[in-house]
């Protein structure tokens, strides 16, 4: 059993938290680990407090203190947007944000989350977290142009264009919270949609998580 | 101007901020005065920093330090539950839940938002901050007993009943995100709806949202 914190392994584990590298990363939790199981990713490392390494040794390179009991490391997966419907994230910095939209995906059936420019790491612990184990059952993609993404690309808008409605599979192309959208990216989509609503704004995950409701309906 | 935190004006901000007490809340930052500004919130207290009080002495007392450039004390507004679309809150134990319920509440027209037992404050820091000053907008409300709703009464649950359609309105009842509605709950409402996933669960927040969005859908 690790006893140190000093210990090489642990050490790679606080640096992975910190700033990830080699194409690994941290899922820290027993939900998070049980949903890596779940869906069949093998871990590099799996580290459980009494078992493996002891709860002092753990909890010191622990994100989230001493309520840790298990952690484990993975290599990550990337690949290639794909399927009838795909979200594509443009600018969204925020890895809360990022992550609750891989549970989104999850939830209504995405067949992928298209990770575009300016955008947070999926891989990275707070989006980990925030997806509640989705990042392990979701494939997600880096891409860099919207002629990579499943036709038709939809960006989804504050108020332009239509009502965004359930024939609107295809990839859902999500911005930023305050700035939305580049202009060039809207332009450069086969359509333009907005999700109506009374008020000034929706966060960028609510606003994702919603369309993939509408666009997966079947039950209207 | 305000130079020293021992001031008895920021001594009550840094209360408030802590416990709340006397029936007044603190907002923290230039934008939710602004949306109390414009829902038309008079406020008890008002504290700009460089012209009400120093940068120092209001970052001293502030939850969110050096960045806050203003804030205000505001007496809670409590009214009743009304309107044809309503969500009642039961064992919403997280803040930042029931701060995005009520900016869902506002995009999606509810009238009302009803808080019922085992609830966060809507008042409280952290769900003001997550409303983005919707709690200013939407009226809030304290109930005890789903006789207390407009009816029907709709319990949202994460698998038993009809799929949840755009014939729901009324009072759309929402549980905690693990645990859900208890089952005297359910079995108390009119109707027993869920939104149809292909993962385990979505948080809190999310499902009212969504809910809300069907709901309130007249595009479709």
């Amino acid at each position: 059993m690790i006893t140190s914190h000093r210990n090489p392994t642990l050490q790679e584990v606080r640096r992975l938290l910190a700033k990830r590298e080699n194409g690994r990363f941290v899922a820290e939790g027993e939900d998070l680990v049980a949903a890596a199981d779940e869906a069949g990713w093998e871990p590099v490392v799996r580290l459980r407090a009494g078992e493996d390494v002891t709860h002092d040794a753990l909890a010191k390179v622990s994100a989230l203190g001493s309520g840790s009991r298990e952690l484990a490391v993975y290599e990550e997966r990337w690949g290639v947007p794909t399927g009838r419907l795909c979200v594509a994230l443009w600018g969204v910095r925020d890895p809360g944000n990022v992550g609750t939209v891989l549970r989104g995906a999850l939830a209504f059936g995405a067949a992928s989350v298209a990770i575009g420019p300016d955008t947070a790491d999926p891989y990275g612990p707070k989006a980990v977290r925030a997806s509640m184990g989705a990042v392990f059952a979701v494939p997600v993609a880096r891409v860099t142009a919207l002629s990579d993404l499943p036709q038709p690309t939809v960006a989804l808008v504050a108020r332009e264009g239509e009502p965004l409605s359930r024939a609107d599979a295809g990839t859902l192309v999500v911005g930023a919270e305050r700035t939305g959208l580049p202009a060039d990216v809207v332009a450069g989509c086969d359509r333009v949609r907005h999700i109506p609503i009374h008020s000034e704004s929706l966060n960028a995950a609510m606003a994702a998580t919603i369309a993939l409701y509408e666009v997966s309906r079947t039950h209207a």
